[in-house]
């Protein structure tokens, strides 16, 4: 897959939920989990050791910020933080809260699930309002 | 779960394939994909955003570090890197290197197989001499 191809260089940053001039941040809902957020690296780069170390300091602390973020609004049992990128090799990171009783914990969420769970949404508007006041841009 | 009962916390960092102050590699094999590395912080903590920036960038550079040593030696076709600590909360990070052709592949190893693989192991005598040559103590 090159940018040319890749669904993540077709999104548009400007409607992200928070952005700077390296990364962006997105929600999407995940059935049995609930509201996760995905930090998106602008480039078309695949791994992070391809990354300098300043890129990937500057992208792991919004990642961590991100985190930081879910913790303070969705008071999770634990949060999970992963870049797997195997579909789509654009550096993302996944940043999702986890529950004692959502569908696989304590299995990770790719796992088969467990057993059924509540809805737990955490509506953009607040997101937006959360990351803009947690993060700097 | 706190340091007493935490099987992380009992760990010998001192038998580890590399280690400095704050946290320390360790090898595992997983069945279908290979050998992994396992990053691991030496205090009990839960969250990375616990964590002041300068821990969490110290953390993350061997973390990347180890990644960058798995690419060199293992040519995957991508690398995974997560930080789930569900059933285990002491900050570690898995960095798992995937194949097209490995048990999981492209879902993440916590999947259901879809397929039988080889064995990739990586010798820790290996590992041992590539992680020293890879990362600063």
């Amino acid at each position: 897959m090159t940018s040319g191809d890749c669904p993540l260089c077709a999104l548009d940053a400007a409607e992200a939920l928070w952005a700077n001039d390296q990364c962006f941040v997105i929600s999407a809902e995940i059935m049995g989990v609930g509201t996760i957020c995905r930090v998106i690296w602008r480039e078309h780069v695949q791994e992070m050791s391809e990354l300098d170390a300043a890129a990937q300091g500057a992208f792991m602390s919004v990642v961590f910020g991100v985190e930081a973020v879910l913790r303070a609004l969705a008071r999770p049992t634990k949060m999970n933080v992963a870049s797997l990128g195997n579909l789509v090799p654009h550096l993302h990171w996944h940043v999702i809260p986890r529950y004692r009783d959502d569908a696989y914990f304590p299995d990770a969420i790719w796992a088969p699930a467990r057993r059924k769970a509540l809805a737990r949404p955490v509506e953009d508007a607040v997101l937006r309002i959360a990351l803009e006041a947690g993060l700097r841009g």
